[in-house]
């Protein structure tokens, strides 16, 4: 580490931190509040478009102001969180720099992280280095700051994803701060990142929105809403995901989402031909291979536990 | 109603009842004994292959006989409940209908109808018209025995798909005993019920298993385990649901299952091209809609009340 690198940051320690800025007050990032303000005596200052819609955020304590002016919000900031749909941190980066304390540490929150790291690689200037990219594996189909969930990090994981001029100090910040969350952290490679995520989020939602949206456009849709169970149910839940967040996830992530998707429907053509052609063997061994992967995964993840 | 279809079935009320046979015990038929020996005085004899694996039931106290024997466990039955995998009930059609007592009413729970429905047509000669198809619209990713589920039933969805032929009698017998369990009972023309649940369930298991198998064949898929969520998790619980029991679905429901899956592609491309095009708004209406219609859905089935 360079003596340029560990000077490159204000803080050294969660106790110097005075302010924390919020860029987007969702749920995500008024959860993350949630467990900071319980546990490190730090003011909390959200920006967003909409007043109203903050305003719940005041009134729980999950942050101690709100404002729809950018300068306002960044003035002073040890560290920033951005927590907008992807496409937007572009923006957001190039608006926010002029106005950013030297040595402030930023993160954000996103589901893609190739795309983000390239805005701040434009963007950010000479912070760049203090930009610690990150996303934290969890969430939920609803959205808003009401929507905010106490124990949403609650050992769950969170990927870090720093790049090769990230300052070291800066990565311990946000790692000891996701830590107070509750979370694990990770570090990962920020391409490795888009495509593991790829398949086990990125796609799942994918198809899930695809299915409704097959549904709902058939001539006997009503019945089939009519004869929806638990398997819908639960195949269909993610399909009431945030349309904006995940446009930008499909958008920015598209080249591994359509790897996997053009893997998927090979897969599935192998099914669909198996099928067909009264292959009793050959569906077994898929059907039998996708079970035992799914008891495996859940086993090790303790998804029933959860369930 | 003619004189011969009144008097052709044994039973005309529940208190008439002596003796129900269960053909395949496992979660749907243990479920379902569980709530008939709790309400009506009535001997259950289950028969399966396995005399080990239905002992639990009868240690249970689900049923009072399990036998091997197909002879001895039809013998003088009112009721007979054909509860196996769907491409086994036309050799267990074939084999009980010569020791079936004159009158006995016959259902099924299989989740294809029209198939069952040949086979009926094709084994079980003069009590063809005994037979009412039937199919509990519940369940679980668990099987056997032991997973049985007291209310597995209460306010949930059978669907009987009786033909032209169908004594009325029968179907208001099946239908009664639907009742103690706690389910609500729709009457749907077989071909109609297939197109709908190929929809709603027979596609979304489809889509998860392949799912699973995409990511388990993947270089990645150590990764994409390891970070899976609560989003991998809902989708693909139903891949863990029993390989027999779904090949034989897929295997019986294929013509409706890949007239969808056909839609489900071309809907499939029609957000794969909006995604490669930056087509922002259609990919935005896509999801919106997808959106807006799982939550119509949700509201209407009370899914949310569920999880």
């Amino acid at each position: 580490m360079t003596a340029s690198e560990t000077s490159s940051i204000a803080i050294k320690q969660l106790g110097d931190l005075k302010k924390i800025t919020i860029i987007g007050l969702g749920l995500i990032s008024a959860s993350w509040c949630y467990n900071i303000k319980k546990t490190l005596d730090v003011s909390i200052c959200a920006y967003g478009r909409s007043k109203d819609r903050m305003l719940p955020g005041l009134e729980l304590g999950l942050v101690d102001c709100i404002t729809t002016d950018l300068q306002e919000a960044v003035y002073d900031a040890d560290v920033i969180v951005v927590a907008t749909p992807v496409q937007i941190m572009q923006s957001i980066f190039s608006q926010m720099t002029p106005f950013l304390k030297k040595g402030v540490i930023i993160t954000d929150v996103g589901s893609v992280k190739g795309s983000v790291i390239k805005d701040a690689q434009v963007s950010l200037g000479s912070f760049l280095s203090n930009f610690v990219p990150g996303h934290p594996i969890a969430g939920s189909e609803k959205s808003g700051v009401t929507a905010f969930v106490k124990n949403l990090y609650l050992n769950k994981n969170v990927i870090l994803t720093p790049i090769a001029s990230t300052n070291k100090n800066a990565v311990e910040i946000i790692r000891q701060l996701w830590h107070v969350a509750g979370a694990t952290v990770h570090i990962l490679d920020p391409i490795l990142h888009d495509r593991a995520l790829a398949g086990s989020s990125h796609l799942p939602h994918l198809l899930s929105f695809i299915l409704v949206h097959t549904l709902s456009n058939d001539q006997h849709r009503d019945l089939m809403f009519e004869f929806a169970a638990g398997g819908f149910r639960d195949f269909t839940r993610i399909a009431e995901s945030d349309p904006t967040m995940w446009h930008d996830i499909f958008m920015t992530n598209k080249h591994a989402l359509k790897e996997l998707l053009q893997l998927f429907k090979s897969h599935c053509n192998l099914l669909e031909n198996a099928i067909d052609t009264n292959d009793s063997s050959k569906v077994m061994n898929f059907l039998t291979l996708a079970k035992q992967e799914r008891e495996y995964v859940a086993e090790k993840k303790g998804f029933n536990r959860k369930l």
